[in-house]
């Protein structure tokens, strides 16, 4: 283990700016013709509150009516209020907390907010309610928005339609935060890479990544794709008991969240078992050097007012003039922060123009399927005037011994 | 650490079980009138096909068309088909896969899945279809849900209507897995009571709790809860920078899944830090000895047939009759499985009869804010004749110097 913890000087969000969140959310909400928004457990909530809560089966919901000036309601189950209460905007004061008991509906609880909202905002306006139109966070449960129809009679559309433009952009303590993820993250790929691998489970590899991802301060060490042999050829190989043999190439890609913001960074390594013999097939450097090239291209094609599609058609271009079209068998990137995946998606099609402070990996591939595959990742920033990117670490293929 | 790790006869579920657990789920979607189960990732997935997919914003869902002898389909993003392939229900050949490209919408090649399987019904019995009603599984994203109902006009419920019958009854590999996690978080308990605990902050201790409970087999750490002080009476507590000092109580909830099966025990400490004059006081003792007996008293209540009410009732009345029932603020138990809170819930105003081969937490707890709080949780399965107590360690009030 490198000894390595949290630095001492890690970013936090201001509290202040929970409220700023708060209010410009309500305002998107209400430009676009919505009654509320209705945000579950996970990273939108934790954007606008900084409640980290444990998603669980009791409903735990942020009800924040569109318009200005109108409070918005954090509704938690009785024996959370604690931590609750503790979380940056409800200990500022920016919102109020509503607990329920355990044998009361929840969901009828944030119906009737819902609706007291808008009768209000109606009243105010000498008009009767309009029908219902409600944004709801991307990951809540599918068993809560049931409910939730079955109480209130409105329409339901995503609440990311608001929130995406907001979490987009990244504010200067978020890429802080991200900074500091890439940063651990690369210095365990650069452990690894120098540590035995041939005659070890891919697992217990794994593991070691793991455990040094906490090691190097991070949150929890959400995935360790370490791909051997023919598993690199597949992207989201999971970790598996086969035994890494000299002479292979092995799919490094590893992250999970420091700060609550994601680091998410792959290498490639081929390793030799220390004969010089069992080194990479020129096959394999030839399109490792097309690989190289293509991530090195979108990379440069970051600036602002870029499309996300022309990042990825920069790093596809390269690699279909190889040939390897057909074997670049997903998008190239994707926005990182409190989720691991985010908007926005690095993809053909995708006409969403880039803004100084959005940050996603660049992580084109080829893979072929029961032979080998290879990934290089990057996480970037969009700058004022061309990328920012995190992660420091060698993109080399590093050719070790791995004994 | 105590340097066990996985025990090598560790049950596995057989791979013709996910075919008997599809079926049935199938047969029961048609008795309740539904075309269709659509299972995104999450634990319903696992529990019908073995396949633990990364819950990522990409759609990977299992189409379940209702009846006797119709296939069921997993539908997946192209670069996960090799893990999912080699998940159970796939490698045995009990299910199709069908993958998908990145630019390729997923939800509209479920919803063809279903018209499709909805038709061929409807004309092997010489009629139309009627209105689709569709079962979603709970944890589903809210926006996969949201795209479905856009391109698949129906009715939605929840899938759970059909899963919870199946997933409450436990096999035996099932309670066997449950088994072992329970022994590996009671080792745990032991260990931290038994070590040093004043002087140190609860994050401090959460992260040791972590780190046995891989060590012990656990698959991942999901919860190390160390409530000190006052903060042990926020039952959901999320350990701080609290530093632990003499003569306070400390309720230690842990747990994780162990070959996808979860642990679930919390136990209590006092530490005195050496000095005999900061024992728990008379105060203090009182309420533990009715909590104690509470636990007890629902335990006992535990047999096939017995109402979750009267479980929770069991140990209510011990508490209330102590007068301390406004200080019970939560339910008296959850099922745990393949998730670490699902049915049955135990909990005033459920009707619903054990049945053996249920299993599920009992833990009363008494909290009184600002000051202490207490609780104290066992797995129990519903054996044929009484409770199977899966964890063993000691129930008493743990007074330790932690020094």
């Amino acid at each position: 283990m490198t000894g390595t913890t949290t630095s001492p000087e890690r970013a936090t969000i201001p509290a202040d700016r929970y409220a700023t969140r708060i209010a410009a959310a309500q305002r998107i909400a209400a430009d676009q013709g919505l009654a509320a928004l209705l945000i579950g457990v996970g990273p939108d909530l934790r954007y606008l509150t900084g409640y980290a809560a444990m998603p669980l089966e009791r409903l735990t919901m942020l009800v924040a009516p569109a318009g200005a000036g109108v409070r918005a309601s954090l509704v938690v189950p009785r024996l959370e209020a604690m931590p609750a209460r503790r979380s940056s905007a409800a200990a500022a004061g920016f919102i109020d907390l509503r607990t329920w008991e355990e044998t009361e509906s929840a969901h009828r609880l944030v119906a009737d907010l819902v609706r007291g909202a808008a009768s209000a905002r109606a009243g105010s306006a000498g008009g009767r309610p309009a029908s219902l139109e409600i944004g709801v966070s991307d990951s809540l449960w599918a068993s809560h928005l049931l409910r939730l129809q079955e109480v209130l009679p409105a329409g339901f559309g995503p609440a990311s339609a608001v929130l995406r433009e907001l979490r987009m952009v990244k504010d200067p303590e978020e890429i802080a935060l991200l900074r500091a993820a890439g940063a651990a993250a690369d210095r365990v790929v650069d452990a690894i890479a120098a540590g035995r691998l041939v005659g070890r489970t891919e697992a217990d590899v794994a593991r070691e990544v793991r455990e040094r991802l906490l090691d190097a301060g991070h949150d929890t060490a959400d995935f360790a794709i370490v791909g051997s042999g023919p598993n690199s050829a597949s992207p989201h190989h999971e970790a598996s008991e086969r035994v890494i043999g000299a002479g292979e190439p092995i799919v490094l890609d590893i992250g999970g969240p420091l700060g609550g913001y994601g680091s998410d960074t792959t290498r490639m390594i081929w390793v030799t078992g220390g004969d010089p013999a069992r080194g990479p097939d020129d096959g394999f450097l030839t399109a490792f050097a097309v690989l190289r090239r293509a991530q090195a291209a979108a990379t440069a094609a970051v600036k602002p007012g870029a499309t996300a599609e022309s990042i990825d058609a920069a790093a596809r271009d390269v690699i279909a003039a190889a040939g390897f079209g057909d074997l670049f068998i997903h998008r190239t990137g994707h926005g990182i922060g409190l989720e691991g995946h985010e908007d926005p998606y690095i993809i053909s099609g995708s006409g969403l123009r880039l803004k100084a402070g959005m940050a996603f990996s660049i992580e084109p591939g080829i893979y072929r399927e029961g032979e080998w595959g290879m990934r290089l990742e990057d996480i970037v920033v969009c700058g004022t005037d061309g990328p920012d990117v995190l992660n420091r670490s060698d993109l080399d293929l590093r050719v070790v011994a791995g004994t």
